[in-house]
């Protein structure tokens, strides 16, 4: 297996209190940050807690395996931004990527792209720099590539990675044009927001005449430091993640490509994004009763409506005194089950939103859904299934979209996607 | 002077650097953070360094003095929503202010304002739940009451604060409808921004039927920890906040009402708003000797043009080598320079914003500059000459604009603007 980027002892101390014993840091163990399951109780800070973010913590940009930002333990800060490309050659998107990985690589060590205030006369400054002594704060910068990339522009199509494709329309699907698609992704984590923003910024700047930027999300999280509370809450109040995957197997088999054109070999995988409105006032005059239903869990510690505590596994076969399913077969933990789905997993990294005051006079918020997987059609398969029958699609729309290819990241002296143009 | 909400020298850690040393904690030291001169270079710790905020520190709500929020040590994250009164009496403000002051007080604490998940069945949750167990951090509400609360609508005319009418048209305005004017304000400002969010939704939530939402903003912001680094910077890239109010002696003079109406009196203060567009794009564009002529400071440091370091007082007077002056007369520091407003100071606090990409496809981000002066007027003569002159203003734009008697905190068992009602 590749080794981890950058994962360390002080995020496990950040994700789930000053307080916790770290034992081994390896995968296993740093990997479960912000889901950790029994330690998190017994051991955890009082409620809040102190804050132990390192946000002098940097992580490597040139690991040679996967891209950081996918197994990364989840920064609490995340801008996600696409962008089309207006390039007439490959060789202009090669540059681009050149360009990128070194400045991407400079912003994660804490960096500026360049200087900020240039001694001569009449220089525009190369960084912008509003992240001036910020820190890296465990930024991580991912790229993907999306489907037309690999159209007949660029001479690339034969080199278009086996599973990538548009995304099809999917039931309930209520996406917007200028929330959907585009031909490159940068999904910038970092601990501090403006850290991320700075990230995205100057390397937009730095496409200027190649690309142009399609759509962005800014998204926000905290796994707590508090008793019994490690994963993070979505604006629904429910807590959120809480079955994604943990374990380096896992990740293995369903997100990391196996199989695939060369230069997505070594740590590829394919990037599906969702901007996912929530009704949140209409969600919030809904009684707790039927939330719990909707999403079959209880709302204060996130235990399945068939289990005491969080990590329990649903039992989706329990019945009630009334003969009933405990589990409602339309609630969302049953419809994105793995058990339900021939065993599919996805690996989920998801952010919360406010875009503020929608056109009827609410807010306007929601789930910033960023999913890695080795198959597309396996979030398509899960996808079809939520949005024909999921009891929350009342509350919820899928308003924007992408899938992008993501390939590894390079070693040092090289940059991403070199491969693609060999 | 009125006792200060909840200063400790944790806030000075966080804001400075782990490394600093703490001397006496009251004003004087802790309302520095984030602005300290002399110290911060000598003693802070390396770049980045420990983010020692404590998330489960609280402020208190009930201070009987000016509200919390004000001269609090700046947190990084706020949101800032205005509403619009709906009520036909003025009982139902009364009642509305009632309520929120209890649950701010329970929200200041990091406690839900109710039951996040009620047993009785069919029940509606009183807390939204996404704030559970993430801490107080540092939470403030500080509430403001805009001129048409005191129109003929609630029979309250006779009681309105001396000074509080809407602002004129100013030069340069930019303002748009949908992001001006509000009966209430709220400022929410924490450590967290999903704290901040939460208590903002809740209290919104709370005003169904008495208020309707009008705009919002939410910002972002952090002094760094880095050497030489303690003033936060805005998304131009140049230090904000070198030359704001830091003494308690200046606060007495310029920020809180001495002689007003008797509800206002013993911390009152006028609250003006703007949402200050920032065309970042062509910004970067601009070469650095002119953005830092624009300011009148050094990009990288942010020292005057006239000086070494950041905090020495600018030197309009001087001249270089072509006898003209060093300071733009229409730089944006000269221009706001009380040595050249008849003293006039306002206190600010300023956080950064991003609304994505705008309607040009250009990065769409600004400065939520939220200020508190005794004499709205104040603001009223600054933004004047700013506006007809400021060279800032060819890269800028006030979008939003709102003004807000904001009264006194309550004693326990009181709520704010008691004495409206009385």
């Amino acid at each position: 297996m590749a080794p981890q980027n950058g994962l360390s002892r002080r995020r496990l101390l950040g994700g789930a209190g000053a307080g916790v014993a770290v034992g081994a840091a390896g995968f296993g163990a740093g990997f479960g940050v912000g889901r950790l399951s029994d330690d998190s109780t017994a051991a955890a800070s009082p409620t809040g807690g102190l804050d132990a973010v390192d946000l002098g913590q940097s992580i490597d940009f040139y690991t040679g395996a996967h891209q950081a930002g996918i197994d990364t333990p989840q920064q609490r800060y995340c801008v996600f931004m696409t962008f089309d490309l207006t390039a007439s050659t490959s060789q202009e998107l090669q540059v681009l990527l050149a360009r990128w990985s070194a400045a991407i690589a400079q912003c994660m060590a804490g960096e500026p792209v360049g200087s900020v205030a240039p001694d001569r006369v009449g220089a525009v400054a190369a960084d912008t720099g509003e992240a001036l002594d910020l820190g890296p704060a465990s930024l991580t910068v991912t790229v993907g590539l999306g489907p037309r990339v690999f159209d007949e522009r660029f001479g690339l199509a034969g080199k278009k990675p086996k599973l990538l494709a548009d995304l099809p329309a999917l039931p309930s699907d209520q996406l917007r044009t200028e929330l959907t698609g585009g031909d490159l992704s940068l999904q910038a984590c970092a601990d501090d927001p403006q850290v991320a923003y700075h990230a995205v910024r100057d390397l937009a700047r730095m496409g200027r005449g190649v690309v142009n930027t399609r759509w962005v999300v800014l998204g926000f999280g905290r796994a707590s430091a508090g008793p019994g509370q490690s994963t993070p809450r979505n604006l629904m109040g429910f807590k959120d993640g809480t079955r994604n995957i943990k374990e380096a197997a896992d990740l293995d088999e369903f997100v990391w490509v196996d199989d695939d054109v060369h230069w997505m070999t070594g740590g590829g995988t394919y990037q599906v994004t969702r901007k996912i409105r929530m009704d949140i006032e209409i969600w919030d005059s809904d009684d707790v009763a039927d939330q719990q239903r909707i999403f079959a869990r209880f709302k204060q510690d996130g235990a399945p409506l068939t289990g005491k505590d969080e990590f329990d596994t649903p039992d989706f076969s329990a019945t009630g005194p009334d003969g009933q399913p405990v589990i409602d077969p339309t609630s969302h933990v049953a419809l994105a089950a793995h058990e339900n789905n021939r065993g599919i997993r996805i690996f989920r990294r998801g952010y919360n939103f406010t875009d503020g005051i929608n056109e009827v006079g609410q807010l306007d918020a929601g789930l910033l859904f960023v999913a890695y997987m080795n198959d597309p059609d396996h979030f398509i398969q899960l996808q079809t299934r939520l949005g024909r029958s999921d009891a929350l699609n009342e509350y919820i729309a899928h308003i924007g979209s992408g899938i992008f290819a993501v390939p590894p990241a390079p070693e040092k002296g090289g940059y991403l996607a070199q491969g693609l143009f060999a």
